[in-house]
């Protein structure tokens, strides 16, 4: 049962790196509506100024950095420091770090603070996509704590706690996007608005087309892979439309334990910054049983939506295929959302990036960037030829 | 996340009383899969004496004890000692006692194998529902540890494991039983194979109309408040039919845990012996996600199913109603099996009875084992008069 242990209430000094995106603005409200538990120190955004300005205003942060060349607007606590993202990240003062600074920017971040023993919210998909191997090691080697901030690593996470064996087999849901019901044909003609129009989640336009092609979900699985050490044999994805169940751990006695809650990312982000304590917060809805009818499953549906299957086959080779996957999709969706590909060609540009290839097995960390460039590259001229996939 | 400690694989001394009841048998069938890990020290039964026989013959218990006036047939391992129920429930050299006698001998076992500091398996509704502040009271003073058998507040107990502070909300799950669609007149003319015909769970008789008429929820309500220690306005219980779902508990920031399996109560059994660790058993059947299409909810109708809000009212008024409730059911249960009353009977029956008792509260042993004698005597004079109810 639950261990009745008196929790000290000491304030967690809190950096969130990618404030201004979405995760980091719900990382804020969560902070906002719990002040006696959580103090800002370090904020980082790349280059929304004025949203940031305001950030620094009402959370008076230490340490400050961003990307844009000009600098920040005139703020009435002048009193920080800029800093650069991995001092940030590593700083003795910090507690705990969230990242939620998309793409490269966020491994680098998320290196630093696994190298400094801090405890890490993660949010960054890259990080453990391209680079899984590297981070959990040095997140032994250094006693550093990943803790999950995607609804369904949470979720599982969630599962875990208080078990005494490792699980049997992680169960993802997927809400299955908007294109839950589409042929592959009527997936062809999709345009970048009914892609960026998922039915349960708020996201940002890149996970929100991840989604859709769920890319996403491949992502969370290799993912999952590094976060749980569990084999990608043991990890299934179901299509779960409500986005109720957020994420299933089966244990050795065949027993299923799931974590519900409406979609609401406040959750998970909570649950990171306070575990192991769980606290009240009257902004976070409750589920209400009297309005839940149903909760549906469905098999997802590998060859309408490839990139579900190129994303495990890429974990499960391994090495510098999924940074490779990681960023041609990155590059691809930017494409898509540019109007240069269609939908569909999103997955086709993919696989023809993860073909051309040659895999290096356990690359270092400059193999991996090496890597992601020439995937980044390569999708672009592939791209600018007549569609070979 | 998980504690990796290494588990002592100690054998664990088990004895099982109720062994030719339902609980009981598959009880044997979890311990027959898993040699290495369980003995039998004592079995107790009835006065099924023949399967009892087979029983002792099979696993050897160095304590029996049955109902019977006869004694049992020959066996060939003859060198067991004949004890009484307490006595195996406290024996020294008995680990964990499965409490699957049912009634007022299953409450008396509980009593005992608390005061020894025992591991305490309770299958047995009454004891809890009776007399829950002195059982767990006992429990407390002696440190005895009481794991829940049923698979309500299994699912519970493994969704609070590892978690740092009481929950907010605990939700059972309630199949709903055969004539969830009924109205209330289709109710009144119910036969007893209807009411016999439980829709997703194989038990007993006596529980089985209990489900039918939700007064087994009911009950369970008022046990899962003595074991978890939450009050009754935040215990809920929602409809769903396909018991895969067992409960669910909501914390305080609102998360929601649930255990899941196919209704199979060897899982919640197998986990109570098996505590903290879980076990491989391949006889335990696993979900098959590609097989559930879908798992509904819907609120109780307390107007058609009374039993449901007489218990719960009972359990909030306390001291001696609970007993009152219990035994008054039991003896009204029996009277529908014989079919001296109708399916409807039994809500009225056992209101007229609460209407008529005169509370004690906070009641010693002997008063809740008087009120339990005054109820049983009452439903029987009450079912020779003309239904007044």
């Amino acid at each position: 049962m639950y261990h009745n242990c008196k929790m000290g209430e000491t304030v967690k000094r809190i950096a969130v790196l990618g404030s201004t995106g979405s995760i980091g603005q719900q990382t804020l409200q969560v902070i906002r509506a719990l002040p006696d538990r959580f103090r800002i120190i370090g904020l980082a955004a790349g280059k929304n100024l004025d949203l940031l300005a305001e950030q620094v205003n009402e959370f008076k942060p230490r340490f400050v950095y961003h990307q844009a060349e000009r600098s920040l607007p005139q703020t009435t606590s002048a009193d920080y420091e800029l800093l650069s993202l991995e001092d940030i990240a590593s700083h003795p003062t910090v507690d705990t770090v969230v990242i939620a600074t998309s793409g490269k920017a966020g491994l680098m971040a998320t290196l630093a603070a696994v190298k400094a023993g801090k405890s890490v919210a993660l949010a960054n998909k890259e990080s453990l996509v391209m680079a899984g191997e590297i981070i959990t090691n040095e997140a032994k080697l250094n006693n550093a704590r990943i803790m999950p901030v995607d609804s369904e690593h949470s979720a599982i996470w969630q599962c875990l706690e208080g078990e005494t064996q490792p699980p049997g087999r992680l169960i993802l849901t997927a809400s299955g996007g908007p294109f839950l019901q589409c042929s592959p044909s009527q997936l062809k003609e999709v345009s970048v608005e009914q892609a960026l129009e998922h039915p349960s989640w708020q996201m940002g336009k890149k996970v929100t087309i991840d989604s859709a092609t769920l890319m996403n979900k491949g992502l969370e699985v290799i993912e999952a892979h590094w976060l749980f050490g569990i084999s990608f044999e043991n990890i299934e994805v179901i299509i779960h439309p409500q986005s109720i169940i957020h994420s299933m751990v089966e244990f050795a006695d065949g027993s299923i334990k799931a974590q519900l809650s409406y979609p609401d990312m406040r959750l998970p982000i909570q649950y990171a910054l306070s575990y192991p304590e769980r606290l009240q917060n009257p902004q976070l809805p409750r589920l209400d049983w009297s309005n839940i009818r149903e909760l549906t499953f469905e098999q997802p549906d590998f060859g309408t939506f490839p990139c579900l299957r190129l994303a495990i086959e890429a974990g499960k080779t391994g090495g510098t295929c999924p940074a490779v996957l990681c960023a041609a999709d990155e590059v691809a969706v930017e494409l898509f959302l540019s109007q240069a590909i269609r939908f569909t060609d999103i997955a086709g540009v993919v696989e023809e990036t993860l073909k051309q290839h040659e895999v290096i097995v356990s690359p270092t960390l400059e193999e991996i960037i090496a890597a992601d460039a020439w995937a980044r590259d390569r999708v672009l001229k592939l791209a600018k030829k007549e569609k070979p996939w």
